[in-house]
């Protein structure tokens, strides 16, 4: 019942040993949930309780190590074998006097881990300070090395396979920018609005269904158009008022994020639509310098020479790497279209790329999902690439 | 466009000091969304950043310190004056070799902190060891202290204003779980049940809208009911399967969990309704001993009791502090009804109480939401306790 064959897995596996070893580690504690799917299949919402996954570079199949109940999810989801899998008791969950990793402590010793260079990641959500701290004070005698992003970096390039499963999204979320642009409306509540986006995303399309998103959709409208993270009220949309959408299609975890804006009323104000028209402009600018071998600083600046005729400066990068993700980000935190980062392009690599400008009082957000191919790129989604204007129909 | 007024925030600082004194603090740096929210009224989908609440036990404000386009966000949902919210610039996000920690420092140097007690929250989600690490490097001269759960325990005791809020989640609930019975039938996907309790959820009702809850809805069908933690797939329900329904209603991130297990087919087996009868009674058992002077352990022994009769024994506990959360949790992580947790049932504190019954290749589930009233407890919800059977209709 995994989801992809278990050779995928392996070579993920290798993969990973190639980068340990590089740097020198001889165990690997694996905490991020989407490192950890990633390398085992494991997808359950089980990470509010302490997890990890143990690679040691001498064994070929890794140990998930969870609360005891979860075994069960691992066993429906994860290639690994069932000695491979162990639990610890109810008596750890949230205790105030007890910590998991003391038991996760404890399998490493009893796996002969005790007294080997292991690798932690120090930035992972949901590996805590004090989770590290019982970490080290079970393995006295290894040595602990910061290894962040590791598996991250093996997951920046997709496989054809994760590239098939990006596609799925791609075609779902083009089913939910249609149901977010039908809902938005003149006296919709904005809460109606997010509830149709967030049915079409978990629905699907006929032939398979969808996952959720690692955010929940994003509708900033009117003034909170300038903040570019709330979330919906129960207030209704405006006439002539804009609103940023951002939502993703997702599939067994793979993302395909995608923004648009949406004016309602008969004509945008000259400074919406002139934005919209540079904006997207510069965006198309900017995915048409998406190749291998350019830097992803180059990328990002394609859209800030396209912008230079304007006098808006955009503080923020302009795309970033995603794919594979759980809540609370669908962005994998490798690599940044901005200026900086010069990592080189290479096919398999997906970015979000957007546009996004957030003013005073006002906003304008316009994305694509993009895929490095051998020659260039690839869009994940296809819809309208343009400020949707809807005119207010009787109701 | 605070949610609640600003002394029901300033009582909440208040508590939150009194609890900084008796530990010894001189400030506290807040990083748990779900603690930020509750001393500051901030609601955004943002904490996949750095961000974090600093409180000087000197000062009435806290300042809000996160990424700098998210100062907006701060704005829109805080009761913070504008010079209380301070932004690190993009350059930071993310990056590989700057870390906002090191803004946040700053800002604590340059407000005075830098010599003083300084309470972290060790085992708060997005509260990672690099961050701790950095934080530390920042503020050579301070001496930190263990402050983990400290709001949390604040938020253990909830205000009439916060009663209020829940109990608007339990009417979102009762419809939520009657769109999962409707939804779920022999034949329908999985996805598609989940899509339609995501839109009941976010809807909410005519007169409010909803929130999306800490945890997209579990859906556990046939032998995957034996894993608590699964999310759905596309497969369809099947004929004279059980399933393991577990969701919330979510009002302005307060939640309401509800559990129930629906039947598919004539009859159930009568393992099953079985097993329906005795953790509803045991459920009802525990619910009555609900008031305040009892101790949580106490409450657990209750469900613990009434199932002596039968040879399950049931590792995990019976229930756990829940109200405001961002995902992935609802739960609080305060208090647990389970063996050795004394703390000492008052008025306000509420509780998700869960019989749930996870065996080798089937399960059972059913929980009520409740409130700790001055003589005793109110339920949140209004949702018939029982195995729900559904028999197959023609479609």
């Amino acid at each position: 019942m995994t989801l992809f064959e278990k050779i995928e897995y392996l070579a993920r596996i290798e993969k990973t040993k190639d980068r340990m070893e590089k740097a020198g580690l001889e165990v690997l504690v694996i905490i991020d949930p989407a490192n950890i799917n990633y390398l085992t299949g494991y997808d359950a919402q089980s990470y509010y309780v302490e997890q990890a996954v143990v690679l040691d570079i001498d064994a070929e199949e890794p140990f998930w190590i969870g609360r005891r109940m979860d075994i069960a999810c691992a066993r429906f989801t994860t290639w690994l074998s069932p000695q491979n899998m162990m639990g610890y008791s109810e008596d750890m969950v949230q205790s105030r006097l007890k910590h998991p990793m003391s038991y996760i402590a404890g399998v490493m010793n009893e796996k002969g881990m005790g007294k080997k260079v292991i690798g932690v990641e120090m930035d992972a959500p949901h590996f805590t300070p004090r989770a590290y701290e019982v970490l080290k004070a079970g393995l006295p005698e290894a040595k602990f090395q910061d290894a962040r992003m590791l598996v991250s970096w093996v997951r920046n390039i997709k496989s054809p396979a994760e590239i098939s499963l990006m596609k799925k999204a791609g075609k779902i979320v083009n089913k939910v920018m249609q149901a977010a642009v039908d809902a938005v409306q003149v006296g919709v509540r904005e809460c109606d609005a997010a509830a149709a986006v967030m049915h079409a995303q978990v629905m699907g399309t006929d032939e398979y269904g969808g996952d959720y998103a690692s955010f929940v959709p994003f509708f900033c409208s009117g003034e909170k158009a300038s903040a570019p993270h709330l979330t919906w009220t129960d207030d209704p949309f405006l006439d002539e008022t804009s609103t940023n959408i951002e939502l993703a299609g997702c599939f067994k975890r793979y993302h395909c994020p995608l923004s648009r804006t949406i004016y309602l009323g008969k004509k945008p104000p000259k400074k919406l639509a002139d934005t919209a028209q540079w904006t997207i402009d510069a965006l198309n600018a900017e995915l048409e310098t998406i190749k291998p071998g350019v830097t992803c600083e180059q990328v990002d600046q394609a859209w800030r020479k396209a912008t230079a005729h304007t006098n808006v400066t955009k503080e923020s990068r302009t795309g970033y790497a995603m794919g594979l993700g759980y809540p609370p980000d669908w962005g994998e935190h490798t690599c940044c279209l901005r200026p900086g980062d010069r990592t080189i392009l290479q096919p398999g690599m997906t970015f979000h790329v957007i546009s996004g400008i957030w003013m005073e009082d006002w906003g304008f957000e316009i994305s694509e999902s993009a895929l490095v191919t051998e020659t260039g790129y690839e869009l994940f989604a296809n819809f309208p690439r343009k400020l949707i204007v809807k005119e207010q129909t009787s109701k």
